[in-house]
């Protein structure tokens, strides 16, 4: 019993992967989520991934979603890219699959990875953002996840960052997610006659390409904006920026940091850091949450040098 | 044994009171704070009142200020309006009294009454905001303080609601206290070329007053930007606005609670209302703080009633 499931349901791609006590995959999965078909059928690819990557190793499974999770009684709540409600996963695939189960929100259990494995080890009061179609938070405030009343603590994507600014998508105006999640990024280029470039090519243009060093400046600026906002009401020791935005890296953590201490006067900047466990976080999350199911520690075998080499 | 000192150490007063166990004053003191002699006289005024209202009846000590309070030292690190900077009030005043003392944040130590006997009692995520000549929030996630890596949690005063607006006295712009404080309400009325009234009278300024209509809907829009801000970050069940400025009651409470609705879209606001306690929320919490100290109850003879029959 040296092995745990964890999987890792997004709105375009399910992976999986049966993971060893050093956090690497002993084998994996990757498959359509398949939206399409309706709810009904992303719960049975979810049940037919576990059921087809678990084996008679596994100790426990993890598994993270997006949208609303209540992890007390194991269900997935509701999630707008699914499309599915109340959906009660973990014992469902405790059923299938024989062994003690654990659910979390995705973006909860990717800044769970970071404090226990990536850039935020042992940081008590940390906000992990991720970044890509949309935007998501994950608050520890004293070493405790904060959750809210109806467990929608964290979503920094709609925050109004310029009250009268853009329309949404969610029918408000000037949300986070507006300017800054990758999709934005992406789509304001192309309305403002830049090309087809997605969001790491737009981060990347020469600067020589007027539109790319717009919107660039402004989703950086809305970030720090956001953080600005975030600082003064968390107070936290580290933020850290994942998500497929985060993999710009440098380009991503300068103007951001240069954002954010520009809009904090008498008081200095929390550490601002860049995923150190990058697209993977998510499922490590899921991977410590089995291993906390059984009441082992989470991947004792975790290699102690390796984030110094890099994702 | 059956009653406790609390002493709330404001910018220009120092209000103390001998409380019994129904929460009542028994006798009190109201004096200024003396912060024109510098900090050494505050901390020398706190000590003489303390000693002159403190009788043989007194089973504890608390004390709440502005600023930054380390509570597991005991120590207030700093207050701009106080100009001290780590002084040892807890332990300064157990060995001037010979009884336990608690010290807190005025503002937290408000959001404690309120959730203890005021209008968010048994509230596990609540967000109490004081609106006074500046503004300030306690946050309560899963029913513990959310105090931050370095106890500066709770700045709503400084999020950048408007992130291109006015000049705050901070240095930033745009601030939440720049259009919504008690302090800005006034200065911007005036500015505006209305007289000279408090916020309260502008709140109460007759409809015929544009100056006043105009600064009261951008103060209370403001804080409808700023709450729906926290609301997507914290999801609290409640909040609960205080301070002076609560005292407009409904005037105030109904367009921050229109203000706060018009910004959510994919979700309800959580409970808004004004305090139960007013003015004497952070005395009440002081001496909350004094019977935790001693492992007693809370004002354990507090009225059922009382919140029934108003203020």
């Amino acid at each position: 019993m040296t092995e745990v499931l964890a999987v890792d349901v997004g709105g375009t791609r399910i992976k999986a992967s049966v993971l060893d006590r050093s956090g690497a995959a002993v084998r994996q999965l990757d498959l359509p989520t398949g939206t399409a078909d309706g709810p009904a059928s992303v719960v049975a690819a979810v049940r037919s991934v576990a059921r087809e990557l678990a084996g008679p190793g596994i100790a426990a499974a993890g598994v993270v979603v997006p949208g609303a999770v209540d992890v007390r009684t194991g269900t997935a709540r509701y999630s707008a890219n699914l499309g599915w409600r109340d959906v009660p996963l973990r014992d469902l695939l405790a059923g299938d699959l024989g062994v003690p189960v654990a659910i979390e929100h995705d973006v909860r259990a990717a800044g769970l990875a970071e404090r226990t494995l990536g850039c935020a080890r042992d940081v008590t009061d940390c906000l992990m953002v991720v970044i890509g179609t949309g935007i998501a938070g994950d608050i520890t405030a004293a070493g405790s996840a904060v959750r809210g009343a109806t467990e929608l603590a964290g979503e920094l994507g709609h925050m109004p960052v310029h009250p009268d600014g853009e329309p949404c998508a969610c029918g408000q105006r000037g949300c986070l997610e507006t300017y800054s999640s990758a999709a934005a990024i992406a789509r304001r280029y192309r309305a403002l006659g830049g090309g087809a470039l997605d969001a790491r090519e737009v981060a990347a243009a020469p600067t020589t390409d007027r539109v790319a060093r717009q919107v660039w400046a402004q989703a950086t600026d809305a970030l720090g904006i956001a953080l600005a906002t975030c600082t003064m009401l968390l107070d936290p020791a580290a933020v850290v920026l994942g998500g497929g935005l985060a993999e710009a890296g440098e380009t991503l953590l300068g103007p951001v940091r240069a954002a954010l201490a520009g809009r904090l006067t008498w008081r200095d900047s929390p550490a601002l850091s860049v995923s150190a466990l990058g697209a993977r976080a998510g499922q490590l999350g899921a991977g410590i949450l089995a291993w906390q199911a059984i009441g082992r520690p989470a991947f004792d075998a975790w290699p102690a040098g390796r984030l110094a080499t890099g994702r």
